[in-house]
């Protein structure tokens, strides 16, 4: 049997042919418009430095839809909307307190940050033995008898010999997301989860956590721990199994408020039913200015549309740039954004996020069929003058995954991936951490394979219409 | 006819298959080795917060040289030596300090630094009206008429839609290092010269220049401005043509001194007399710790001998760590290394030098023939793993290139370089902008090289030993 996708190749290899040189000029244009006259970084800088961080149902979130909005009809795009949703609304509170109890005022003090979801803290503190666990495994083991009265301490690190550093992170965050619900089970009264970060330094690394169906009288509080602080506590514990560990937070959870995912649109001029979606998500969290997480996706999404129309290009498809609210703590608004192109029976081809940093691209990875994924990397070349060499199938985003189905083509841009979890939901992640080489490089590189998707259109509509 | 590399290929595929496996392995642990175990952070934690900036003939280059020996001799190598070499001594004196006058007491302070090896200013300082080129080439067409009794104000910038940036660098660098002798000779009294940074910021960069031949009285006195202060420079003098410049350096050339290699050797066991170098250099410019120009390469080349041991690998050829002395200044570290190994009548097969700041390793670039490249590329498959695709002709590094000839296979590993000239030769070149996971990535990929090497030999030798 011959592969389908080799049948499709010879049809488009001599089209891939007579227009590789129109195909070669249009990424040089690209890429050189955006690292010589981009406006990506100076929209990050207004994010991150005039806004700043960005929790959904917060101020800052809502001056974020705003600032985005005017600024994409400032494009003069085909239209540009916001999208209703309603989202969660947890605030931290005055900022955590804690320390390690060697014994009766003999205390260090260590940096946490409470969990986002997780409940205050008693309003004078928590204080309580604690109990060293590598993950949720080891706590079945050790079961109610060892855990019960005891604030639960996770330790588990990332792995440092995985090269990919999502991978390491995806071994790890379970701890964190389960952690609490797990723990209360067995009649934890807290839970300190040693920060999701490959260095060892003094930030605490926040993020979301869950208690699942555990009814509201069960739930415990739950922070996260510097990985200095984690390696200090693990070594006094060794020393001392009796010690105690206090923290207090005062975090709080809020009704849902409304926000928006922030939309901008070209309309395609011979397709214009078929949507391209290129995104980022808007929300970020609080402890730093949220610029690589995921100020960067937004801006480069943004420039997108900005560059396309600069270098003269006129999308054969429609082309949408979407904000999305509240990937950190819910989803809503990337579930909002497919259910209602569900309702209005939309067809999306491709959608691409760009949301693991603003750091230098390498490519892309791809959740989609083979055929769609020989087309992509018969590209390949296309890009080599730019140093992207990585096209490999895989998951694509967390916003873009709800749009999976019929035949839509998800990716995700993957940029260089050893220093993200160094600033990953931290105080650390702010502005000046961003290159704004490396941030121009990856918005000209997501425009780059939209400019090819919407030319070539993707398998399933370009053999009968393409 | 066919090419020899193919029949080189047809002999070396079949070992190539046989020992994939072991190869393979031999990489993994490399890596698992470095990023669990490694001590090139350590080492380099030591070099610039310890020791820090390590201009040649500086106390703190002897105290460099001192540390990597000490360090070398504790990794049981067969051999630790210091090889003697007379470098330059160049000493910037005090803080440099400059000024632009719109008018009498209407001043902008600017930042500038010394070219290494320029002459000072009159004590007093030097101020006269400015000319601003593009370059060379523009002030040969402007001639003595414009130039005489000016400051000459080199403004080419480097080019930013250039991917890779040393392209960029060396598209701009003949400012830096001729601008001072060439604007003399039109009777300029001074020159300023654009930092080779792609970023804006407050930065001075410094780096070497030359007279030439020109008479020591006909020297005029060479400064780099931050690309801030080049930018503000030339926006007055676009208001007011007859604005004055200001500055003052106090640097001086002292008689040469004597200083040292840093070399540590394993002796092959099977091919003792082919030997492989791996090096970076050891002295660096004064104004940053010279973390990634070069220390980086420094202890990422040191670190390849003790990952070759540790992983218990036993090399079947020599195998050298060289820490050049005196490649910002002078070169006369890698000069006297091969005029050694010339006298000697060593047989250098390969040599690979890490200058290029301690960023994620992309690959590598090779000096040297069609079957050899061939060869090497062969293995591309192996470092696919750990993100390594950069496989191409070109350049190897200053320290090595003076090794060239007798079919010497030269390299130099290619780290992403957008951030590098953010930081080259300035006081922002510091510890805490280099991550210890791309650092030792770095490490692991030369390592798993130079395995590659050691085990197969380069194309000349091995067909006939290998």
């Amino acid at each position: 049997m011959i592969n389908k996708s080799y049948l499709i190749l010879l049809i488009l290899v001599p089209l891939l042919g007579i227009s590789q040189t129109e195909d070669e000029k249009q990424l040089k244009e690209i890429y050189t418009s955006s690292l010589t006259e981009g406006k990506s970084y100076s929209w990050l800088d207004y994010l991150s430095n005039k806004i700043g961080g960005r929790l959904s149902g917060s101020f800052n979130a809502e001056q974020a839809v705003e600032y985005t909005k005017n600024e994409l009809e400032s494009l003069d795009l085909d239209r540009v909307w916001l999208q209703p949703v309603m989202v969660p609304k947890w605030t931290r509170g005055i900022k955590e307190y804690a320390y390690i109890e060697n014994a009766p005022g003999n205390t260090n003090a260590v940096n946490v940050c409470a969990l986002g979801g997780s409940i205050a803290t008693p309003e004078g503190g928590l204080k309580a033995n604690v109990i060293e666990v590598q993950g949720l495994e080891e706590l079945k083991e050790l079961g109610e008898e060892k855990i019960k009265g005891k604030i639960v301490f996770y330790n588990r690190p990332m792995q440092v010999d995985v090269i990919q550093t999502f991978e390491a992170y995806g071994g790890c965050v379970d701890q964190r997301y389960s952690g609490a619900e797990e723990a209360a089970k067995y009649g934890a009264v807290g839970v300190i989860v040693r920060s999701m970060n490959l260095r060892l330094d003094e930030f605490p690394h926040t993020g979301s956590m869950s208690y699942g169906d555990l009814p509201v009288n069960k739930r415990i509080p739950a922070a996260a721990i510097s990985t200095k602080g984690a390696e200090l506590l693990s070594s006094l514990l060794a020393l001392n199994n009796d010690l105690k560990f206090y923290f207090r937070q005062t975090c709080k959870v809020f009704p849902d408020v409304k926000s928006y995912n922030v939309i901008g649109e070209v309309k395609g001029s011979t397709f214009p039913n078929e949507i391209i979606t290129v995104g980022g998500h808007l929300d970020s969290w609080d402890l730093g200015d949220g610029s690589h997480d995921d100020g960067a996706g937004c801006v480069q999404s943004m420039e997108v549309l900005r560059l396309l129309k600069q270098t003269g290009y006129k999308p054969k498809r429609t082309i949408r740039v979407v904000l999305f609210m509240n990937e950190e703590n819910g989803l809503r608004g990337a579930n909002k954004y497919a259910e209602v192109a569900k309702e209005k029976g939309e067809n999306h081809i491709f959608a691409l996020e760009s949301d693991a940093g603003g750091f230098t691209p390498r490519g892309f990875s791809f959740d989609c069929d083979d055929a769609n994924f020989s087309q992509i990397t018969s590209w390949k070349p296309l890009f080599k003058p730019y140093l992207i060499h990585f096209f490999e199938k895989g998951g694509s985003g967390a916003d873009v995954g709800p749009l999976k189905g019929d035949g839509t083509v998800l990716a995700g841009l993957r940029p260089d991936s050893q220093r993200y979890f160094d600033h990953h939901h931290a105080e650390n992640d702010t502005f000046e951490h961003v290159n704004k080489r490396e941030l121009e490089l990856g918005a000209a590189t997501m425009t780059s394979l939209i400019y090819l998707i919407d030319k070539y259109g993707t398998i399933n509509t370009s053999k009968i219409k393409g």
